[in-house]
């Protein structure tokens, strides 16, 4: 080998420390199974069932057709002219279109988004929010609602009084959080959310946190995801109150993750923004400075592929903001396709519309479907010897704890691996089924855990159950 | 106002530093303007003519037929069925959705991208340059050049020997490097292209700046941008030779922006890619670091809005290369739409096709009228008092040398301005005309230029030209 200019010795070192779970090595190794089994070679199963990423349309759930006929009559703007298409949905894109530089959807846009549909974006949060007031110059337009989360992340890296800053994170906390943290050369400050009382978060956690990270770093902003990835819960407004109340005591910038919003099953919890709670809180909590994400990859919609998502700044100093859109501005703009699907998500065909009773009903079937599914799997696993599940109120996840016995743990020792890993490994080997350990996410010392979606269509989710079942059994077998 | 937790003393110190001059405060005003033209504002002009970014279709280039029909089959595949889309199209389509996770472009692909399409980027690359074998796992689709240049620049970020690392760049420059190197905390080394030989480069300047910065920096890596933006040039086989062996002497990663590779008028210019002639150079050449961009946005489709592109990395440490497709991991991946676009663009209808014959001429025409108004503007500038003028031998901008009175320096400095851009301000104001004043892109000292690109239709063109000649000729009996 020639002598290279760049080695692991001399490029970013948080590159190299970086994590990203949900596409680890099991990932990677499913792949590699996947290909193996279209080669033919004999597996105890024939085919990967991959319920480690929340990747919605891979699992089967069909596309909203009134967000594929917006994006199609955009793209091909000579169909505004068929009877094929409804004639609310041509509104909508010729509304796109005239806002289009040049009428095509191949212009750029403003940095931030085209105007009319960040105003499209600030109407629907005013709806949900109840009448809570929206400024449309506050919602950037984010490919998905990672470049949005990482444009922030980056915003706050300061060092002040020779301190690294600090992100507090849950734990379990989804990786974007600690793979930009880490890119960033940032600290991760880990909160641990409640298992006992269904992932609950509380003030005195919060503050154990915050008063041991002082040593060594700043921190200067708190992530919360609600409802949780990878726990599942919704969290009740009395906890979000504690939540606000804590973030505004301590100056820390509050970045709400919030992209499962319409992802809520369980009849007795309910979707609270932080916006909303913190406006009825009034002064001085109603100035807290506070993100909001949100996403078309998730809730009813599920386009993960497209990149579409959008972000809420709120309180923000009017010069801090300034400087966050023009380092938004040097990438351009967020892809147009993205745009249109968040305009999808935020202005949806209204009653009397013609697209309205399709739309309606295929959104009430998907979020019916995933309802029923967090049941089943909850009610499967629940049955599972040595676990211990909390119910899935929301998102797209269950986070059981699994108790490894002993033996388990010493097999995975012998082999190097982590006994979550070890558990998640044999479970792919044997039975196909790809899951992302809890370590990942991470989880108490000592404690193990596993996330899996909920996504496979519910037949195949059945079998799946069945066969983790058997998995499962075995194992305890073989290792109690 | 009550206390803010970010302010600007205690937020990322890069993103205070950054400039972004094609979105500077020229693009805002001209925005202004035009909201003013609409409530009906009385003005010298009755329309803001755009020439300050390379936005095609904005300017009234349409969109090849080909690209969008693909977009549409792959969002709306019941189209497939449709006797109104050619075989051709549809064939690839298919393709593309058999590659997609549930056969929908809503699914998450693999981070780097659908490995149907970098296969068909790798042959792509193969074609154009003669058979030079491309590897398509070196291939990574990135949603335009943006965000593929900012990762590699990131990941050379690394501190050596108490030395911050620098990367050289290309004076004038497209500003998307000096953004990503200040938003990353680098020093941007300045490297003066020649204006006297069209722009060329020569070893001597680049070793001197080379040179000159070790004292304060660790070059890392050398940028070059062919053909030139914003000058417009196109290297030769020889120049090229001469980086190589700079770069390859001097321990420094290259990276090639090619992403106006389509875009050659000038009947004694080709374009060579930095590969071919790296790898006809044989060893030690042919083993150098090098990465390539290129993109949807130019050319002859112009889709800047969808945000397409791909890089080849090439001769990359293996572990390196692990390292970097870790990073773009986190991101999940790059949009559906652009990545169909890189489709359309790597593999477009051959002849015989059913598709073929519109395509091509579509093509053709596109870079007829391109090369049409670079002739233009070049010979309409030419004319001008105090210009000078290099033929725009390729991309899609014209980078003038004025020569500024006296006088109308000591009017720019009473309104506290440089000279470039009160020259820029006065054209916007009394005429509409947008461009981009020459200090957004760097200049010799004591030199003012200025970009505009080719992009109006012709008719408007040469009525934004005669109103350019109007307006300069003003200018000059004002100040002379």
């Amino acid at each position: 080998m020639p002598p290279r200019c760049l080695q692991l010795a001399n490029i970013n070192p948080n590159f190299i420390n970086m994590e990203y779970a949900v596409r680890g090595p099991l990932d990677i190794r499913a792949g590699e199974i996947e290909k193996e089994l279209e080669r033919g070679v004999k597996m105890p199963f024939d085919q990967v069932i991959r319920v480690n990423i929340g990747d919605c349309h891979a699992m089967g759930q069909q596309p909203v057709t009134f967000l594929r006929q917006l994006l199609t009559l955009t793209f091909e703007p000579r169909l505004l002219y068929s009877p094929d298409y409804p004639e609310d949905v041509k509104k909508r894109a010729r509304l796109i279109l005239d806002n289009c530089q040049g009428h095509s959807v191949g212009s750029y846009t403003d940095s931030a988004g085209l105007e009319v549909v960040r105003r499209q974006v600030a109407a629907f949060i005013e709806r949900r929010d109840g009448g809570v007031p929206s400024d449309w110059q506050n919602i950037y337009l984010t490919g998905g609602s990672s470049p949005g989360i990482k444009s922030i992340v980056s915003l706050i890296h300061c060092q002040l009084d020779g301190k690294t800053p600090g992100v507090m994170v849950p734990i379990p906390q989804y990786p974007l959080y600690s793979g930009a943290i880490t890119e960033y050369g940032m600290v991760k400050v880990d909160y641990y959310l409640e298992e006992e009382t269904g992932w609950s978060l509380n003030r005195k956690e919060l503050q154990r946190s915050f008063d041991e990270c002082q040593q060594h770093c700043n921190p200067r902003a708190l992530v919360v995801i609600n409802p949780g990835n990878p726990t599942g819960q919704v969290l009740t407004r009395d906890n979000i109150v504690e939540i606000i109340k804590f973030a505004h005591d301590n100056q820390l910038l509050l970045l709400a993750d919030e992209v499962y919003q319409d992802n809520v099953y369980d009849k007795n919890s309910k979707f609270y923004s932080f916006k909303k709670v913190m406006h009825e809180m009034g002064e001085p909590y109603s100035s807290q400075e506070l993100v909001s994400f949100h996403s078309t990859s998730k809730g009813y919609l599920g386009e993960c592929g497209i990149r579409g998502g959008y972000m809420e700044v709120m309180n923000l100093c009017p010069k801090v903001k300034a400087m966050l859109t023009k380092s938004i501005t040097a990438a351009l703009c967020s892809t147009t396709a993205g745009q249109v699907a968040v305009s999808a998500l935020v202005n949806p065909p209204q009653p009397g519309e013609p697209s309205y009773e399709r739309f309606i009903s295929e959104n009430n079937a998907t979020l019916a479907a995933l309802k029923e599914r967090a049941e089943l799997v909850y009610n499967a696993l629940s049955g599972f010897e040595g676990y211990k599940v909390n119910p899935i109120q929301g998102a797209m996840y269950v986070f059981p704890q699994i108790e490894i016995p002993p033996k388990a743990i010493a097999a995975a020792k012998a082999k190097n691996m982590d006994p979550d890993v070890f558990y998640a490994s044999e479970l792919l080997e044997t039975s196909g089924i790809c899951i992302v350990p809890g370590s990942g996410f991470g989880q108490k010392p000592g404690t193990y855990h596993f996330r899996s979606t909920i996504l496979p269509q519910t037949d195949k989710l059945k079998l799946m159950m069945e066969k983790f079942r058997v998995f499962h059994a075995e194992f305890m077998k073989k290792y109690k």
